[in-house]
């Protein structure tokens, strides 16, 4: 039996610099987490755009995570390369990466902190800044 | 301590008419969801086929699923291009397209609703169809 | 009310033999959610590295995990391609294979069981092996 369960909503505002980049909110998130005191359960992030995304990688060396974004410039060219988009306001592009990298993330919450590898950041992916961006969390545990 | 709490595990039916398809399950899954009359809590979204995936995307202008569906076939394409693929069903292609946008998703419900974004629809992605599929829900909250 | 709820938090190590290789982890997580002896919840599959993750595809025949790894290995080129990563350890490739799969995945538990389709197996993806592995499981319900 539980008696100390909670759920926790909370939004948290990134501003976007260009308009690709990934932003570490990892220390955002960890702040979050801590100041809900669960000890065990789960983070749930989400993002409501369909022109970005959350993934996790790599916060040590700056140079991944311009590899990450510049090489899916060339993968998923703006221009559409080879293929002529027909949503016209330029930014298919970021559509499909969105749907590749996913809007959601669940990291686990355990002895009261987040469970992330050592070189784990929580990454904001911007395919279409610069903007000012939401991000839904949700802590849930006990 | 929670005396509300509930976990509820629905299914749901898509029949997909093309081989490659975003087919829109939102109102199937809003409606799930209001029944299930949780007010925070989650929406689990899984999708037991290996050639098929979910995904969220722009549910405004049709043209975006249209781009990400066939921008996709360009990018992994069902001759495999330069590789040739070893699987004999001719649906190598579909397979790797269902693990890059996956099988699973979560979706915040806050204040008795599922947070989405404005534009943000929730597709069935079909990359093997014409078929009929399966989804499961599964909503859990108080 | 519930009265019977747990949640519990288990390390899994996987062994990789090769650079970049699909291993299934599906019996290991099965005998996981079993012992948990939780009947309605989820099992939470958390991959703690970035420069492998997570994905469900086919077990049946071999060739489509080869498949899925090889076509990657061309799409996704450990040279970069067109494109001089910046990040000097030689695995920019494997980075963005993992932010493409993703580190996590949600699989529901009902009636006991893992909800998997027919052909789905959950899969260890080693983008920059062989290495020794962790991969974290949180068992969730009642």
């Amino acid at each position: 039996m539980i008696d100390n369960y909670m759920i926790k909503f909370e939004e948290l505002r990134v501003k976007t610099p260009k308009r690709e980049i990934l932003v570490n909110i990892t220390d955002d998130i960890s702040r979050i987490v801590r100041n809900s005191a669960v000890n065990e359960g789960v983070c749930r992030i989400f993002v409501p755009h369909t022109t970005a995304g959350i993934t996790i990688n790599e916060n040590a060396d700056p140079a991944v995570v311009i590899d990450i974004i510049n090489f899916l410039k060339i993968l998923i060219p703006q221009s559409g390369g080879q293929y002529s988009f027909r949503h016209r306001e330029g930014n298919s592009d970021a559509h499909i990466k969105s749907s590749l990298t996913g809007p959601s993330l669940d990291i686990l919450i355990h002895n009261g902190k987040l469970v992330l590898g050592t070189w784990q950041g929580i990454m904001f992916a911007e395919y279409d800044g610069p903007r000012n961006r939401r991000v839904f969390i949700q802590v849930q545990g006990e």
